[in-house]
Order: structure tokens, then sequence, then C-alpha cells
């Protein structure tokens, strides 16, 4: 699974469908790129080691920093309609993102962040959660190969 | 294939993706969920059984009801967009999507909508087409397993 | 790979993903529909043989013309982003879209242009990269069958 957006709704399906899978025994990988990298930011600011350029800073100030800070793609209605989905979420007793990523580890789903992304991005390991692995599109690539079905979220 | 997006243009090449399929005697099974639901629904208002929630009614007035509601992604320029795609699908031979549905079921191609993205937008099965089946995740994750390719539109 | 996007991140990471598998000696073919048509554009503006239509005039002025004119799906602000994106790769050597596609090409990956987008939006064969393919949803679906997994960007 290449986790390619930053939208909540997006990443709840992704998470619903990874989670759905691994209990059902089926090993699963997302690979996280572009705006999907910023779903598993920690959420307070990250000092890091190598400083980064003031661009860097400006995109990191400009993305959300973790899943709580995501977005829904449509109906947004400047935040309305996300805090107005995620009350109903926990109504219902629809797992939240946070909890969704940390039964996904529990479960032995592989995370593995796109360093090409996190270079273009100015995004550090240390501010990604921890025990999360990095690779290239070599890493996406092999996976895909050998797995039974793959998907572009 | 997973229809996330409630996009005019996204789910007609989703549909078109499936009769094509469909055509050439592969089995296709789509599965509905979150906006993607809305391409599901009656187009009038229906009466439900089960009463709801002031919010679930909200939630149910601001998505599209049905096909011929859906807008397209890019270019909708308030409606002026979508307008003028609808008129050169028609007068260039290309189906419009609810015609697109019912080729889709007339083929036999599965559609399932996600109960759970149904009970998050109070959708009830009664404002959904007859006929369409219901499932959860699960029911996705089976039929990906065993599928040659899956998408996720 | 259904490329049905025309943001310049989503095909940003379609291109990366073809060349890291065709690197991979793996086959790829990438089936350009609705938006993603645009990536395949000519530059400049190209005389066609027949005619377009006014609708089909207002459509090409108003897309964009070949990956150079793409943008960023998010963050965009006004072009602003969509630049700061492309300095950074280039000065993190990150392949900008027109070298990506070069190289995707040299390494044998197919491209196919959907004629009935291409119909739809009124663009002519002329009006895109030479050497491109041209094919129906039939050309898709059956590249899918044959395929190990498929991705809709």
């Amino acid at each position: 699974m290449v986790v390619f957006s930053g939208d909540l709704d997006k990443l709840l399906a992704g998470f619903i469908i990874a989670n759905g899978a691994a209990a059902m025994e089926l090993p699963v990988t997302m690979f996280f790129t572009f705006w999907g990298i910023n779903a598993l930011r920690k959420e307070g600011p990250v000092t890091v080691q190598v400083p980064k350029t003031t661009k860097e800073k400006m995109f990191g100030w400009m993305m959300p920093r973790g899943p709580k800070a995501l977005k829904l793609s449509q109906m947004n209605m400047g935040g309305l309609g996300t805090r107005m989905i995620k009350t109903e979420m926990s109504k219902k007793n629809v797992m939240a993102l946070p909890s969704l990523i940390e039964t996904a580890r529990a479960q032995g789903v592989r995370l593995i962040a796109c360093t090409m992304s996190m270079d273009l991005m100015g995004i550090r390991k240390e501010e990604l959660l921890d025990g999360i692995e990095f690779g290239g599109v070599g890493s996406f690539v092999s996976s895909a190969d050998s797995s039974r079905s793959t998907l572009f979220i």
C-alpha cells in the first residue's frame, strides 16, 4: 500500500483496510510518501540533529504534525466537518486514527517512510514515530512485487 | 476496487474500468466507502425506518444524492465544468454515470456498500439503490485477496 | 498503473515508482486517462488536423500543457508552493517530472493515452508527445490482468 495522501479520511480508509487484512493474518506493508509522511510525525516540535534550512522549516510549519492534525479531503468547512466526523466516530465506536496506527503496529503492519520524500520536505528521522522503517522506492517495488494486491491511497 | 471518492470524474473512470473488465468476463467487485457511498444513493428524499439524529440529517443534506448530483474533482467552476463535461459526454456517445452503473449491474459487477461508512455518515440501507450488497472491511479484504488486481479510486 | 490525476505531486510519485520498477527489470505500463493526459501534452500550441470545436478549444486552454505546467495537489498557494518544491527538488538532486518521463521512456515503460478521454476533452494525437501509444479501456484491463500489481494514481 502506498500512502501518498495526508487527508484524514483517506488515512482512515487505509489503516482500516490494513488492520482488516492484518487481522486476517495477511502481511501488510504501508509505504508513506509525500503528504502521507505527515501522518507519522510526532505531535510536538522535535529538536533535530541536522539543522533545517529556512525552507525546510517553512515546510515543517505548514504541514500537519501527526494524525491528530490531519483534515478531511472534503467537507472540512474550516475544521468543522473534521470535528463533526471525529465526534461521530467516537460516538459510534469507530477507532480514531492514532489508535488505528497503534493497532496496525501492534498487529505487525510494516510502516515504511519514503526517504526521498523526507529529504525533499526536510523531515528528519527523529521527527517521525519511533520504530518506523525507512526506505526508498526500491523497498516499495520489492514489496509490491511479492504482494497479492497493492493500493495507492 | 475500493471506491472511496465521490467525484464524478473518478467514478466515471472506476465504472468504465469495471465495465471494461466485466465485458472481458473478469469478475469485478466494487467496494464503496466514505464519499463513494453517495454514488449509490437514491435521488429523492427517502423515509428512513430508524430516525436520524440531527447530525446524521445534516450529513445527509450536505452530501450529494446519487450519481447525477456528483461533481468533477477539478475544473468544476461552480458546476459549469461539470455541466460542460456532461454535454460533451452525451454528444460524443460516452455513457453517463447512471447508465454506467446500470450496465455494471446488468453485467454482474458486485456493488458492496461499506456498512461502517454508512453508520458513520448516518446513511440507511433504504437510501441506497435496491439490490446493493452490504459488507465490512473483511468483505473487501477477502475479495482483494482473491483478485488479480485492486485499485483504490 | 492508471494515471488519472493531473497533479504534479501524484505524477512525480507515479513516475518514480514506474522508473523504480523498470530499473528492477519489471515491465511497467502506464495508462493515462482524464487529467493525467495533460502530463503528456506538448508544451507549445499545436496545429491540429481536425479543427476543434469551441468547447474543445476552451478545454484545451484551461488545462495544463505538459509536465512543466502541472501544479501540486496541496499547498500550491497560487503557484508559490509548486515553485518551492521544484527548487528543492533540483537542489536535492531529485529528477524533475520532464526528466522522469524521458527516463521512463528510455527504460521501456509503456505510456498509453486513453482515447476515450482524449475524445472527450478534444485532445488530438498530434498534441501529445511523439511515440505515445493509444488505447481504450480494454488495453488497460488486459495489461492489468497480466500484472502483478496495479495502482490508480
